[in-house]
């Protein structure tokens, strides 16, 4: 029933090693995230965030960046990516550039959440992004641009589509092959999606890789993916066990954050989109997760288990 | 990016004190309920499912249809339904005749499972339900009949597309007015009610009114609800709290069951589609829920709360 009609693959990249994680207000050790990243690395994914090089005092949770990728063990196929919020940022990553593939910048698409994030404007945070990029590139690395808030800010209510992809353009100009673009709050719906990567693909379709990164903050997470799908996005983001988020919400309510890979990787493979991802074996690193943070985790196919056609 | 494009408005109906409640393991006091309905019943809602009159031994948590019907405070504008699982249900419901506007009957898409759920078969179902719906037009009901299993069946898997739509007109041509399609075990995925809904409305749009009612089981229910408004479908089932489904998996994950009514009216109203809900009030009502029942509930929105545009 969509326009374009739905493809037979996407990509999909868990970033629950690193904006899960990040999230979990008790420290995990980094035995637990080495045994928990070689588990997905294991479930047939092709992408894979494992951690994130920002100050120690700022995410104490990722401050084992260097010894978390010296000690996990990826095969080939997977392209391990990493966060990099600043120059000081892929300094420290550059010091173990042989173990991951790609760099992850970021800014916001609103002033404001940029300014309340990363103390910067729009404009300061892609110069610094830009040369960032460049110096990855020179490394060898593929660079990833996501912008957050950019389909509606808490501070700021709507935010053009315009201002946007003007900044997606900006991140492809300064050397991103993949551009992201967050919910960050889950404000988004379904027809603002669809629109919204109408939009995307028809400017920036042709030259850059356009990515979805959605919440479930309100539930709407797999219906905002599947207006995606219609509108022609190829390329999702998620997190398994639905990690992520707002952990202050609680064991009252753990379904907050990022959408699950495993509720995502469900719905595209009934659907008939391919994702190479092996459903079981990703159920199965979830629900270590849960063991190891020993709480409910949001995820709601971890818990129903996956549809039997018998 | 639909084919038909999204409607103004839809139908939503609350089947949370029926359908929510019947699931809960602990008694809930027939004043908490009242208070409940009544809350529901000020939010704007159209339509409303207050109670089934089921056997007291097989479902005691509504051996109170009676005294709860008797007690509500309901507008004249908002249609009550309950649900009547045979003759002998019918005729206590009529005993209370002028406290209901609908009867809701109900029989299963796949043998296996009507054979689990009533001990009958799908012919037998019909039948009885037959003279059950003669007899409630007759008192001046308006009926809809259910088929649960509509999308998928956990007993016999994939159900035919024609035999839930042979079930549907077999329910019009016995007078029932709506008709609403159950994916009772969560079961269903977008593509597959797209196709559904497509071939239902061409079929049957014109004679019956087509109700969707989704489960969250998977967390596909909301990506379900946009596929099938895409496919024409102008009505839908939800439960407040996102009461229902499965209790037994209890407050480690409570989001296995129905859609929850505030994620869907939050989804429809961003999108653009009416549905005469006051989502803040329905809000309330489902955080009074969660007051009386003391536990966590699977809705998104009630914790969330609504999009703030700013």
């Amino acid at each position: 029933m969509g326009a374009v009609g739905l493809p037979a693959r996407v990509h999909v990249r868990e970033v629950g090693p690193r904006d899960g994680f990040q999230n979990e207000p008790e420290t995990i050790a980094t035995a637990d995230k080495v045994a928990l990243v070689n588990a997905l690395a294991r479930t047939g994914l092709s992408r894979l965030e494992v951690t994130s090089f920002v100050r120690a005092d700022v995410i104490p949770q990722l401050a084992d960046a260097v010894e978390l990728l010296g000690a996990i063990d990826v095969p080939d196929h997977v392209s391990v990516s990493v966060l990099v919020p600043n120059a000081r940022g892929l300094d420290a990553a550059l010091e173990v550039r042989d173990r991951f593939d790609e760099v992850n910048v970021f800014l916001s698409a609103s002033e404001s959440h940029n300014r309340a994030n990363v103390n910067r404007s729009v404009a300061e945070s892609l110069d610094g992004i830009g040369r960032v990029a460049e110096r990855a590139r020179a490394a060898g690395l593929r660079c990833q641009g996501t912008i957050s808030t950019a389909f509606g800010c808490p501070y700021e209510g709507r935010v053009p589509v315009e201002r946007a992809l003007e900044i997606a353009r900006a991140l492809h100009d300064l050397g991103c092959e993949e551009v992201g673009f967050g919910d960050t709050t889950g404000m988004a719906n379904p027809v603002q999606v669809r629109a919204f990567f109408a939009r995307a693909t028809a400017e920036l379709g042709e030259q850059v890789e356009l990515t979805a990164h959605f919440h479930n903050t309100r539930g709407q997470g797999l219906a905002n993916v599947l207006a995606a799908l219609d509108a022609g996005c190829r390329s999702f983001e998620s997190s398994f066990g639905e990690l992520g988020g707002c952990p202050q919400s609680g064991p009252t309510h753990p379904a907050t954050g990022n959408i699950a890979s495993e509720d995502l990787v469900s719905m595209l493979h009934e659907m008939g989109v391919e994702t190479g991802i092996d459903l079981a074996a990703l159920i199965g690193a979830s629900r270590a997760a849960r063991d190891v943070l020993g709480r409910p985790l949001g995820s709601h196919v971890l818990t129903a288990g996956p549809v039997e056609w018998r």
